[in-house]
This record gives structure tokens, sequence and C-alpha cells, in this order.
């Protein structure tokens, strides 16, 4: 059983079976607008089923998480990708799992990163993850996911906890 | 004929005729993640037509504006609304007007708003705005809008130049 997993940096390779890395490195850029702009151009698949649409919100983090810490739950979307962007150039922590079966989490594969303030993130639809852990407080995302009324968050609390570390 | 115009601060009121403002300020919210959360929800209507979808981009400015200085076109996205979320907590400048008549827009009620660094905009489909102009340099934001293949972009040339100034 895993009781502790080493905090990794964030890349769109380690990160790939989750969903997308939201940031220019790595991706090509068209130019706009006179050649002022680079356009990094459709970063995230985004995604939703159901009675429901895409929607920009604000999530503020007024809790920081000092590392190293414990988690005991992880909690998945099966209706909508989710997306994390920072709005004050911040790093913060993402725990990702892939699933086990049907209902749960393999927490066996559980990895953890840390972004380098530059980066966001897209949850692909269903993928199991931590709520936002973030390194200072208060702290600003944007937030682009699944704006609807029927239920779309499933929760799995671990058996036993599992620290995080750098 | 307007030559020259005040840059204001940006408000929800002052910017609701073109869109919404993206920020947690004059909007309610709620609790998530065991009320280490604020999420203030559904901030921007996130709209696009034909054979397209939504996606999340990265501009990256790259020329830096200084203020005084004059602008001579104006853009407008016929087919999706277009949302600019800075990711370094960076002010930028604004400039929209509404329509004249099908064609063009007027130029008599242009406007131009300064954000506080906090703050995103959501531009309304078809909205007349200029492209995007940031005081600091390289200037990333995370861009909501249409994914598609189909002309999206319509220009309109001033007649004359027109200054802004703080």
């Amino acid at each position: 059983m895993v009781t502790a997993i080493k905090i990794q940096h964030l890349t769109q390779e380690g990160f790939a079976p989750f969903g997308e890395v939201i940031s220019c490195d790595g991706h090509d850029f068209f130019h706009i607008n006179n050649k002022h702009t680079e356009r990094y151009h459709a970063l995230a698949d985004l995604k939703t089923n159901g009675n429901s649409k895409i929607g920009i919100s604000i999530f503020r983090n007024i809790k920081k998480t000092l590392v190293p810490f414990s988690i005991s739950m992880l909690e998945r979307h099966p209706k909508g990708s989710q997306a994390f962007i920072p709005m004050q150039g911040q790093p913060f922590l993402i725990v990702v799992a892939p699933n086990l079966d049907e209902h749960k989490p393999d927490l066996s594969k559980i990895k953890a990163f840390i972004t380098d303030g530059s980066q966001g993130v897209n949850y692909q639809i269903g993928t199991w993850h931590h709520p936002l852990l973030t390194l200072e407080s208060p702290s600003n995302f944007a937030v682009v996911d699944r704006i609807g009324t029927e239920p779309n968050c499933d929760i799995y609390e671990f058996p036993t906890p599992i620290q995080l570390f750098l």
C-alpha cells in the first residue's frame, strides 16, 4: 500500500494520462495581432455532457497547504472536464490517479505534481483528482468547467491517508 | 469626431454593454472543498455558433503598450465570445465600442478601460474591441474562445487615429 509519494515537477508528458497542461512550453504558436501576440492554440479539450454548458468561474482558495502534508480523498467529475488557470502566476499542487475500476481510483498509481507558476491544467472528464491545493492564500484561479444543475462530483475516501513530500 | 479618450478603471457596470468582467468583486460565492475554497460561479457567458467548440488557448503578448498612445482599428468576432484571463496578475487595457450599424462601430461612443490585475473580461459575441493591449511584456493570458475553422474576425479601420490617455 502506498503511504507516501514524492511531488514531481509538472510536465505535459507526465500529466498526459489525466488531461492537458495549459502552458506555452512544448507547444507551437502562430502570430496574431500584427505579430504583437503569439497564439498557443486550443491547449485544452473541454467537454461537458447532459443538460449543461461550459463556463468560467473563479475559485478563490482561502486555505494554504504546507508541505509535507497528508491527503485522504480524491474526487472526480463524471459529466465534464475541469480546467484550472492560475491568475497570479502562482504554483499549485496536483494529485491524480487512474481508475482501478468503475468506482475507485488506483491508489497504487497515484501521482503528485507541482506547477511552475505559468502552468494550468485541464482534468479530462472523470479524472480522479484532489481538490485545489495552493501554497499561498488567498489564491485565485479561473476555472473552466461544466455549468449545470445535476450532481457531478464523486468522492473516494482512502482507507489510510497518503503523505505528499517534496 | 472623437480624437482622444480617457482610460477609465474597469467596473462590471461600465463594461456591462460589452460583456462581463471576470472578477470576484461584486459577485457572491458559495463554499466548496470543505470550506477551503470560495466558488464565484459562472462569471462569463461563453458562446459559439456554427461548426465549432469552446477551447482554451494562451495569448503571449510580446509587445508592450506605452500610454498615451493611438489606436486606428477595432475588430470583432461574429461567431463567438472571447474571454481574456491574466495569468500573472497583470493589468491590461481594453477598448470597446457599440455598433453604429451592422458593419461599423460607433466611434462617438468608444470607451477605454484599465483592469486592476485581478480582473479578466469576456467580450460578448460580435463586440467591437481592440486586440490585446498590455503594459508589460511578455504577458500571458488564458483565452477562452471559439475553436473553429471558418473566418471569425471583422476589422474596422478608423478614418483618423484616436489617442488614449490615463
